[in-house]
């Protein structure tokens, strides 16, 4: 039973996610599909292609990771399927599986063009039941790389902010931030290796001494830092939402200072 | 393996599903279960409508769509089963099901009443799990439809509003708003052929000219007319919410004038 | 096909539960996970407790129930594995099973600690992936209960409200309400048998008079009492939220008054 993952911006209160399964069921009833996220913010490819970074390798080997946060559907992007060594990645050529990719060694890049295997009559604007669902259902079934259109050398990249380093100071950003308000942000614990135990960390108008273990370790509605469970440095509220906690959002800037 | 799909209004926060779930797999533990909707509006059985007969087709044939968006459980309506050519139906017959079977062609309606097929002790209040997902998986293990109950002639109907015609103008209805905000009507390709390539859709205060294929067609914020992915017209504005930027709700109307 | 349930408070906007379900799959590609909800309020080990209480018994023998609400992750608290006579129970060791235990045999209590069934490297902050949902695959695959660690005796229980009987009056307490805002008491039917079929429920300001079938027994906008399908006196508003009705929250008492 091969493995068919889903990452989109659909929504659960509609049938989108539902027709898409069911499009894949019908081309190989024994895949098993499996849901990432349905809730990424509208159009959001930063929110998709951070969470697909942090998801895709916790799967089996050969998991097809299908995400489909497309703005441009329906429009001249393409659409590519990747494989890696030990991935399928199947999405529109919109940046979004630049976060996944760069810790993957890239095996081929294929422009997804051989209408064979897209579901008729093809509508224009959902490409993930016509296109996304019907493809990766028919590579999990056995269908080659290469059938699905020609290799192409070059994909569509965002930009993955990294911490600037500002003489003593690290200067951080927040890229994601969860359910919970947990701010995540782009300074990995590689990035704090070389730092003494000792450091401070500016956020808000608010400083933070040094890092914790996990939230409890703070005093209740007590602001936290922490290295989280995907490697990169979070700021957290025991009990509390960082996010309001703070009046801080996506983008916003963090500062590391060594004591 | 067969597939049960549901489409609910019971949510996702509390354990309605995961226990309807639990009931088929111990029943039938090679049932597959997907999910279409369990977000449908409370009781909004028009919705509910709405949504099956946009994503049954999608499925393998002989898959059995379960739908539980109802408002008079426990009291005397009763529970229907219907096979179509291609699929098995299980609801409760509070003309759910009316839009789907316009375009199936009916085998067999059923009035389920063998208790034999139901959870025991049955519920007054659930029988989203006592009857319908009990008779479900026992229809997926092979139990004939006959052995259910008798067969029944008619079945309730809701009344499926049609575009109106007067004069040179077609009147058309919001039937569904997804939850980007799209607003999808009841006029649908076919009713938009014997048009010059030529018309105007007056929506709200605004005119629209003509179709365009996809929403990234019209420039940011701007409203956008379309045949969307199911083949009915639908009214979006790109990068935003129709629905918010219109000030309309369903059952709103909209005009389409010939030029 | 062994079946796995969760039961979180990770919502769905994040990626926490499709990684769990990653690395269940990457241990047991055959294992099957049914999700009860991931939307139980953040850190509410009682609202986790109720759900697990009314959900595990209608799932197939030998499933294994895993539930990770757990305010205290990364801190000193235990995880335990629980086997009763009819499943298998893996959770924070803070009272979330309390409620669920009540009504099946206990045959074995283990501290889960042999780290050579849990993900590498292991996080502070995410034993969701790293130990509930690893270990849980492996005690699908067949591994034995006592190589995750030793025997233990007790486990952390969290008070559970009994209704009080004063002189001639029951006194329940709210302790659900689910997603339509049905008011869920911890007045089981047991409780009331006892009672003359006349009886007054004063709820708020309000008196319901003795028990109805089903919410739709009781005219539009009106309050109705009610047995409800897991056996709870249920307080509810026919095609209204009972919660805003009443203005009542968890907690909050009821009382019964014989005629």
């Amino acid at each position: 039973m091969k493995i068919i993952t889903l990452l989109t911006d659909f929504g659960t209160q509609d049938n989108f996610v539902g027709v898409m399964k069911g499009v894949a069921l019908r081309i190989n009833p024994d895949v098993n599909i499996v849901d990432i996220s349905h809730n990424v913010r509208a159009h959001d490819i930063f929110d998709a292609a951070f969470l697909l970074s942090t998801s895709y390798e916790y799967f089996p080997k050969n998991t097809i990771h299908v995400v489909v946060v497309d703005p441009g559907v329906g429009s001249q992007r393409n659409v590519i399927a990747v494989k890696t060594t030990d991935y399928y990645f199947l999405a529109p050529d919109n940046g979004v599986l630049s976060f996944a990719l760069k810790k993957q060694e890239i095996e081929a890049i294929i422009n997804v063009e051989n209408d064979e295997y897209f579901l008729k009559p093809l509508s224009n604007t959902f490409h993930g039941r016509d296109i996304f669902c019907a493809v990766a259902a028919h590579l999990s079934k056995g269908v080659s790389l290469d059938s699905l259109g020609p290799t192409i050398k070059n994909i569509h990249q965002i930009h993955i902010p990294a911490p600037l380093r500002r003489s003593d100071v690290l200067i951080g950003q927040i890229v994601y931030i969860d359910r919970f308000g947990n701010l995540v942000t782009n300074v990995d614990k590689e990035a704090l290796e070389g730092y003494a135990c000792d450091f401070k960390i500016k956020v808000g108008d608010q400083i933070i001494h040094g890092l914790n273990k996990t939230y409890s370790d703070a005093p209740n509605q007590t602001p936290v830092a922490l290295i989280d469970s995907f490697g990169y440095l979070e700021i957290a509220v025991n009990g509390a939402n960082a996010k309001d906690y703070f009046g801080l959002d996506k983008k916003d800037l963090i500062e590391i200072f060594q004591c």
